[in-house]
């Protein structure tokens, strides 16, 4: 039984998302289907990615990950049938798959969009159908070398310091930032996180901060996140999406003066 | 393998919809069951009646939806299960089921509600796990031959003319309306849609349209839709479910003086 | 195939469910997963206490109940698996489960908790993945016999009287209370229901009710609930959860005294 997952911006209370559903029951009854998100904002490209990065990995070889967020519908952008690793994505090729395309070995095959409006139920859907059955990825389309990739929210390096921004706020308002665990790991011990004029301890779990205290923690998707213990970090830090954050040895001048 | 959908007013924070899968669970476990919406507006049967117009054709045959949206709950209205095309739908006998009762060939049947508060769980969910079973339908209850039918959101058509009305706004402000696919394209080309006093052109897909723009298109529901690109036209035209919408000729009079 | 639930204030908007599935699809795939909430309010534990009462009693025998509702996240605090008549729950040992480890003949056993973040998706959600596998709950850690229990709603039964409070209001605005069908059955027939100085029948169904009008009835959760026909209860009493809710005999004296 394969595991297809749906990945998009449709929101629940309209019947896209069962639409889509439908298009891959009638074509395979012999899959589990399961929703990463349909509440990714409207169009937001980059958020669908970041969705996509935290939870893709997590799902079972040959997974098949259908993902459509997709500002471009109705123009002539092409689709996308990616395999990465030991998964499979299919959606629009704007740059929704980019965590999955970084890096080697991945091979990409155009699909071609017949239907005027609704790809994700007459194409993409129908395509996972169809790879869950078996269906080799290279004989849904010419095989592609340019997908389109989103910029990636950017880190920047230097000796001591590691500079970044919040990419999501999540449902208990906390902070996740493009800052990866290793990143801070290279830092070595003895380093605060700043954000918004404040300066946090860098802590191993929620447990260790005081209630109602902030804190900087490497978290269950190896990233740097902000969180306040039983408390909203984007509520008490006045912090959104953007919002910089840097990580930083409290050795470093900055610090000391600020002490 | 059956699919079973779930179409209710019910949302997702309360456990009623939880509650009508185990009741289904508690009968079979050989069905794959599939939301449709349950983010009906409380109490909206024709709200209801639209989304499963919208979905469930989408299904595969034997398809078994139930649905609930019930501001009679408690009363002495009935149940049914009704067989139309090859589908069943299984709920209240309030017209939510219009769609699939005004062409000819459906059959429907009785179910007698013993529940006192909660019919969705002890009445029909259970009548689709065992119709999922095998159960016939006409071994739930006694025949209707008077099912109740909604007042339809009527379409005026006249020569060179179809007046209707906004029926749905969907995530994206979309405007779905009373208008049907083959209405518009009996008018011929060179048509224009008139909407809170904007005249808008048809166009066959949204990347026609500039950014911004407002048009009319043929959705993948086979209706006409009112769509901004990269906009939302319910925010941009101030229309909402119920607000006038005319297909006509843009060589009629009316259109000519415009120009 | 074993029915495997999942309750949660995760909301649906990140990707914590989705992960949780994952790693139970990672586990097994011959599994239904059925989602009962995940909109409990953030760290609400006895909200999440009270839908898992609701819900868990319709579920087939054998189903696990995986739900997280953890303001102790990253402390030092245990999880739990616990047998309580024919199902199983997983998740922290904070009260959630206090509904099914009140009577006798429950047993439960400690999860130790690895990860520094993410107890569901990398504790609890496998934890349920073996257990649907086939793995006996005693070898999941040692035998816990001292559960955190949960200070349940209190009711308080005197001659005559019943007193309790809201515990919910559902989507509709019917407000759930503490008190159960068979202490309203206790007093017999001739009492009222008194909430925010109005005194409302009690009735058997909705539709004995006056549309716009207010009544009390034994709900489907075995529940006293106050219901408006074609209205907000909430709204019109302007009650929430935890407002005082009294069923006594209306032959009383002050229910005299009122008339």
């Amino acid at each position: 039984m394969v595991v297809i997952t749906l990945t998009t911006d449709f929101g629940t209370r309209d019947t896209y998302v069962a639409e889509m559903k439908a298009a891959i029951l009638s074509i395979t009854r012999d899959v589990h289907i399961v929703d990463i998100t349909h509440e990714v904002a409207p169009h937001a490209v980059l958020e669908g990615a970041l969705a996509l990065e935290a939870a893709a990995p997590r799902f079972p070889s040959a997974t098949i990950h259908v993902a459509v967020v997709d500002p471009g519908v109705g123009t002539a952008r092409r689709g996308l049938a990616v395999a990465s690793g030991d998964q499979v994505f299919i959606g629009p090729d704007n740059g929704l798959f980019t965590p999955f395309l970084s890096s080697a070995g991945w091979r990409a095959f155009e699909l071609r969009a017949v239907s005027r409006t609704f790809h994700g139920r007459d194409v993409f859907a129908p395509a996972a159908g169809h790879v869950a059955r078996g269906l080799e990825l290279g004989r849904l389309g010419p095989a592609v070398t340019d997908p389109v990739l989103l910029a990636w929210p950017r880190v920047r390096v230097t000796a001591g310091r590691v500079g970044g921004a919040v990419v999501h706020v999540d449902r208990f308002g906390n902070l996740v930032t493009s800052i990866e665990g290793d990143m801070v790991a290279s830092l070595g011990s003895g380093v605060a996180v700043r954000v918004r004029g404040r300066v946090l301890p860098l802590v191993r779990t929620y447990g260790e901060l005081a209630r109602g205290s902030a804190g900087g923690l490497v978290g269950s998707r190896n990233r740097l996140e902000i969180a306040v213990n039983a408390g909203s970090a984007a509520t008490m830090l006045r912090a959104r999406r953007g919002t910089a954050v840097v990580v930083s040895r409290t050795s470093s001048p900055a610090a000391r003066k600020r002490r």
